[in-house]
């Protein structure tokens, strides 16, 4: 099956998507202890958006990671902890209309200790999610962008989605040459960090070739674009999964993938590190390979979901099929 | 089936988990009333953490218990009630920044306060649960001490994990000498515990003489050590349980086993009263045999969970599987 297909400057790297997510996927061993298999942190959820974050920590719960907080805006924490016991959710960030009588100077303050509340946590994580259900509000982003500040001094890694792409596009500082860093923009979201960065708009003559550009300039952060065939790229390849897929388009599906991306990146890191950088496949980058996996597994479970749902498949149904999809690709023994 | 295997100076004493599970559990009888079966408390669940508490007072539930309680925080209440109608939620707790304009004068008043709220309710339960998600609140760790130390003085039995290890580390005198405690830490917990109470490094090379060491030293606590093989002691002997089990390690398999290990306990309380002192197979101590029952009912979910859902197996799943897996190792009726 031609499943990933390279583009890059006519060189004819070909890869199989399920290959790379059996090499990936880490195997079941009972000696292990909670934690090994992935521990991974959303940084979302605000006054409008709580089931963005609760998509992207669910779905690393259910392909296999360990642990998965949520770390959001005081209100939106009760509804997420509602959704799921499972999580763990943080209720630490404030939005502006919450500290509407706080001077500069207590801003300040408030800013600075939900950075080092944010801080006590960080270093356990495998992965960051930045994003989904973020939400816009000046205040708020401005928290996340120290986040993302102090996350890339700690050499955590980072997928940015939803408003962080709103985030990065206005502020491409914040993940510039960083290699742990991937983007997943849809179509909207790539139209304005093209036209930001490489100044012109898109064009789908040469899908390939721009999404190489894009990423090259931004110094070969690793950037998922997402459509009908999803386009990797980290500045030196271009990969593209194809492969199973639904025409259902219903909102939270990009959650599903930030949050396995984050899950399948941890795992491709470790991965290379046990295998002495041995390289698999086509790419040794596990922001790549990570990106490879979670476009696969997503594309089979929507499938999955839309052959018994049909027109009515949502997200949550997608995401009861991610184990199903998972062990079809990769048995568990 | 070797299913319990005793590790004491080389004594061969050998048992069978399932024999005990079924020797203890009370078999269902139309005149008994409510509350015969067991009534249980979790003490947790703060800012943070709510799933926790939920799994262990669930768990209490679906293995037989009549009533199970939470007392937690306030905000962490509505969420834990909205898990399940089941529970009964008590948001009696405070945390440091919920009272951070008050005086030391008035937290001594808030914290009388608590205690004198819980110590109403204490002598009804057979059983506590200390620590699933308590979080490490100074103020809330403060008041969990002093209900530790009532608890102990009426003779109630209490489980001890999560935080709970984290504050009972910090002062083992809350539990040292209590014969009606049970500890359960995971492997890192168990690492901090002897580090601070054996002054040394872990050493796997005589694992069961560590653990009956380290209960020995905590004057006949019970140990409870998570891990490939659950080893448990109380200082007399050590057994082990390693039937069944499942390679999955996602979070809140220790709060299903902290729950559970509560009803088993108490359990055998009742039926080592009932039998006259009888010795059950090779231990009269019934906190032994209560974890021995745990572990091995905790095992046998997961493994009947992971075969349906694989990778993909959540604490949700294993608790589903509760009330299947002790109907196959002890049929009620």
């Amino acid at each position: 099956m031609e499943a990933v297909k390279c583009f890059s400057g006519g060189a004819s790297l070909e890869a199989d998507a399920e290959k790379i997510l059996r090499a990936i996927t880490p195997s079941l061993d009972p000696t292990k202890y909670k934690g090994q298999a992935g521990k991974i942190a959303v940084i979302g959820g605000c006054r409008e958006y709580t089931g963005a974050p609760y998509f992207a920590a669910i779905s690393a719960l259910k392909l296999g990671a360990d642990l998965s907080h949520v770390f959001c805006t005081e209100g939106a924490a009760m509804v997420i902890k509602s959704y799921s016991p499972e999580l763990i959710v943080h209720p630490i960030f404030k939005e502006s209309y919450s500290i509407s009588d706080v001077d500069d100077e207590g801003r300040r303050h408030i800013s600075k200790k939900i950075l080092a509340e944010f801080d006590k946590w960080m270093e356990r994580f495998d992965c960051l999610v930045i994003g989904p259900g973020l939400g816009r509000d000046p205040f708020l982003l401005e928290c996340v962008s120290q986040i993302m500040k102090h996350a890339r001094q700690s050499n955590v890694p980072m997928v940015v989605d939803a408003d962080g792409l709103f985030l990065v596009t206005n502020s491409v500082d914040l993940v510039s040459g960083y290699p742990l860093a991937v983007l997943t923009p849809n179509v909207n979201e790539y139209k304005r960090l093209v036209q930001k960065v490489l100044g012109c708009d898109i064009n789908d003559q040469d899908a390939s070739g721009e999404v190489l550009s894009l990423s090259k300039r931004i110094g070969g952060v690793t950037i998922l674009r997402k459509g009908k065939s999803d386009l990797i790229s980290d500045g030196e390849i271009v990969q593209s999964v194809r492969i199973y897929g639904s025409p259902r388009r219903c909102g939270g599906q990009g959650d599903i993938l930030s949050g396995s991306v984050a899950v399948f990146l941890s795992w491709a890191r470790q991965h290379i590190l046990a295998s002495d950088g041995r390289p698999i496949i086509s790419s040794k980058n596990p922001t790549v390979l990570g990106c490879i996996a979670a476009s696969a597994l997503l594309r089979k479970a929507a499938s999955l979901a839309f052959e018994h749902k049909k027109r009515s498949t949502l997200t949550t149904d997608i995401i009861e099929c991610l184990g199903q999809s998972l062990e079809d690709i990769c048995p568990a023994s």
